[in-house]
């Protein structure tokens, strides 16, 4: 076994850049276009919508803002993504969730071209994933860098004990289909899930997405575990945390990501990833 | 606690004839049609597509069953379905499984009109059920059964453990996602879980669905658990058994299905209830 050592720290500032670095010979020659489609004014959207398009424009990726205020008919919105699913400059198309609570975001999601789905989300694209057919779907983006994560580790996701907290669309349930398919055993907890540390201690693959700060303690952790934490939550002072005690949780782990710089520029690198594989899913189509 | 009495035995013959005592008068005045689609002569196949089919015939449900040869090409399948799915007077198309291996069943299903897939398994009510929407999609009838059977014994679901074994798209998957809606913390395990006798030993909610005549042993089952025995195998001397070693693990579980004569009905009794819904939903979609 090794000796009490600190875990290693899965950087995925690092290992999202290396993802990056891969996708401008991919682009080059031709015209990728991702929209992204933003109501309302909410602040933690608005900074990720920026790095998502930053990021998309300094890979030659370009990028284009449509942004509707808080009070959008519903009408509004589902006419700009038909003028979007039509017009074939348009790679991808990003709504950015969450929406206001006015609207049902299934409504506008199940409209999106799915061949266009950049974040997954459209049925079609949830279907094949179920199916376990991940080459022909687009897969939501977080789920993909935390699976990128846990392989960077260089701990084998097959035969292992993992468990997945939050039931979400676009991370929970995606991932635990992923981890299954992988040959994990998959738990999925949630807010209904009675004995949660014991859920913990017994997992070798700990993923959280809840989004309630510090709610893992270190030594609930397994000893040796892989700790995805995909929560990240502001606090008063204005200091991000996530969902797992980072410090006493890495004197256990194997091997963990931080909060910040772990998933989050994961997440935006798999979204370049899925805007070349929507690229290359339409052509094709095409054929 | 319960003093040591034998379980609760849940018998699926008598349940499942309640659920279809229900069905003749929701069928009454309307013209209800089951395709049955079977390609070669597996004769278990034979078996349950009789007795699908009787069973539909005894509730005034017409049926057909379009029988192919084992090298029936896929040309003259898919362009039977395209039949069935333009004729208005077939409310529901089963592809019976398993097709012979020069099919790739996805092949079929994924022709087949989604309203009218009365087996669940096209992408479109997987994609909806995975969401979480039950109400508008058709599903498996199985998992639909196994339900049923579990609030038949009238244990609560939610906050529950359950272990779902079997990752199948006709039962382990969708039942793993009903029993997470219904609340329930759910561990999917299959062929690459390692420590299956202590997953199983955790579980309140068991339900196998492997094929492994006595795989798990009666004292491992958890006491008070509720044993759900999807597995149905023929062993030599002809006698059917399940997953599950019945008469030890009686003596340990709150409630437990019998093999046969425990989900078998019940799934047929879901089918029935399945073209019903598949006739309403056709109706809907037509205003």
């Amino acid at each position: 076994m090794r000796p009490s050592i600190s875990a290693l720290i899965l950087n995925g500032k690092q290992l999202a850049a290396d993802v990056l670095k891969t996708i401008p010979s991919q682009v080059q020659g031709q015209k990728l276009f991702l929209a992204v489609v933003l109501v309302g004014n909410n602040p933690s959207s608005l900074i990720y919508v920026s790095n998502k398009m930053k990021t998309a424009n300094r890979l030659g990726i370009e990028t284009m803002l449509f942004h509707f205020e808080e009070d959008a008919s519903l009408e509004d919105l589902l006419s700009e993504i038909e003028t979007l699913n039509a017009d074939p400059a348009v790679t991808g198309i990003l709504v950015q969730l969450p929406l206001p609570q006015s609207i049902n975001p299934r409504e506008l999601l199940d409209m999106v071209d799915p061949l266009k789905d950049v974040d997954g989300l459209h049925p079609f694209n949830m279907g094949m994933l179920y199916e376990g057919d991940e080459n022909s779907a687009l897969i939501p983006c977080t789920p993909q860098g935390c699976i990128h994560l846990i392989e960077s580790s260089g701990v084998s996701i097959e035969g292992k004990k993992a468990l997945v907290m939050g039931r979400s669309l676009i991370v929970g349930k995606p991932l635990s289909l992923m981890l299954s398919s992988r040959g994990a055993t998959v738990t999925l907890a949630h807010s209904k899930t009675r004995d949660l540390q014991k859920e913990i201690e017994s997992a070798q693959i700990l993923i959280s997405a809840i989004g309630n700060p510090g709610l893992i303690k270190g030594d609930w952790i397994q000893e040796g575990a892989v700790v995805i934490d995909v929560g990240i939550s502001k606090l008063d002072s204005g200091q991000l945390k996530g969902d797992v005690e980072f410090e006493t949780a890495k004197e256990r782990a194997f091997a963990i990501t931080p909060v910040p710089g772990g998933v989050g520029p994961m997440t935006v690198a798999y979204l370049m990833k899925n805007i070349l594989k929507a690229n290359k899913l339409q052509q094709m189509s095409e054929r």
